[in-house]
């Protein structure tokens, strides 16, 4: 899995059948910064994932790609390559707290 | 799942049987652009997806990839690994429309 | 799926016994040049496929990977993660012909 | 699979239910120097795997991604793409010792 | 799949007990040389592969990714995502011989 940040979402009305209702959001991969060790940045990547779990735009969250995608209860039979499975409250790498949701403005 | 531009088509006429009839086409995965985060822009890489929904070239589709390619009516048994599963309409980010379909020349 | 130009094949007598008889074709991944946009170029990658379809030194093929390589008759129980699914004659991008196999040395 | 470092953790109350009770933690993958060939060096990239271990910060674990990271007894229905296999003891790279658990700080 | 020279191995008591008595072999990709087109070169990646076949350090091998991994006897049931599945003996590209494996040192 990866985490990523929700910066988005796509409307497709032409789409397959079963991807009716199922909202589509744009997520954008952080990894940590190489530099200081003590912040998560962008990879400047722009992946599309199934949400159910109420994410927003601003989150910080779990995505989990490939068939695995299909192993929640909504997304059993779905066409779909990545699904959000957590929304982040926390991250904390050697020691230090990279990442507090409660925080973020 | 990735955003990508249909920008062309192929045609292959000694195929695995099961594939006969599946019109192919040829997307370009795009991405948030890095400077301004105000549009998308090309990857520069090139995938062939098979296309159940009509898509043209110029439209921007969705694409899953993956053995999730064969969860449509259309693709189950089919040795693929990309299906379009979307046209799209429009795309935010950030609050900006970065794509409006019905504004493309 | 991408498309590829067969360069080789290997030779491997030690293997899985289920891989005994299978040919094992060498492809070098395409993808459309991005300045010119008017012809494919070698993404410089390396990949080994299984053929089933006859290709040859030379040919613009169709590849699929992952667990859909699997969904051709011949290759249903392989360890394999990559198939040729087909021959290309000819490919079209933004009205233009970048690929026509009859046009070929 | 790969070799990683576990660097961190994540702590994410709103998951999908099946999530609950799973230990996620932070992944660096490692390769080898390719100037000295005889030590192992960040990727620089980042990644969340699953633990059923005990593994914690600072080991140097082997992960298995995609539909396999389901195959272990407390995976089998989680929607999940990476798991962590085994703790390392030791890696050997052309005749040398290129890591020792019993040698780290 | 893809060529990879075997360059080492890991040693991992702390494991998966399923994945207890598979030996566990790390592997460096290898392409062909993009300038010379007559030599295979390394990619300076490294994964770890099972071998069931005996492979030892300094063969060439082909190595298979993903769930097809699991697609050989011994491997069934495993949380892995890479097996080698042949020993290469030799390498033909565009008419030249760039492996034989009766003429390594």
């Amino acid at each position: 899995m990866f985490l990523a940040r929700v910066i988005g979402s796509i409307v497709s009305t032409q789409k397959v059948a079963s991807m009716k209702g199922h909202k589509l959001l744009i997520v954008e991969p952080y990894r940590l910064d190489a530099d200081t060790r003590a912040s998560l940045v962008t990879t400047g990547r722009t992946f599309i994932a199934v949400d159910t779990l109420g994410s927003g735009e601003g989150d910080l969250v779990l995505v989990c790609q490939g068939s695995s995608a299909r192993l929640t209860p909504e997304t059993k039979t779905l066409p779909i390559d990545a699904v959000i499975t957590g929304i982040v409250d926390s991250v904390h790498i050697e020691k230090k707290s990279v990442f507090d949701r409660t925080k973020e403005a």
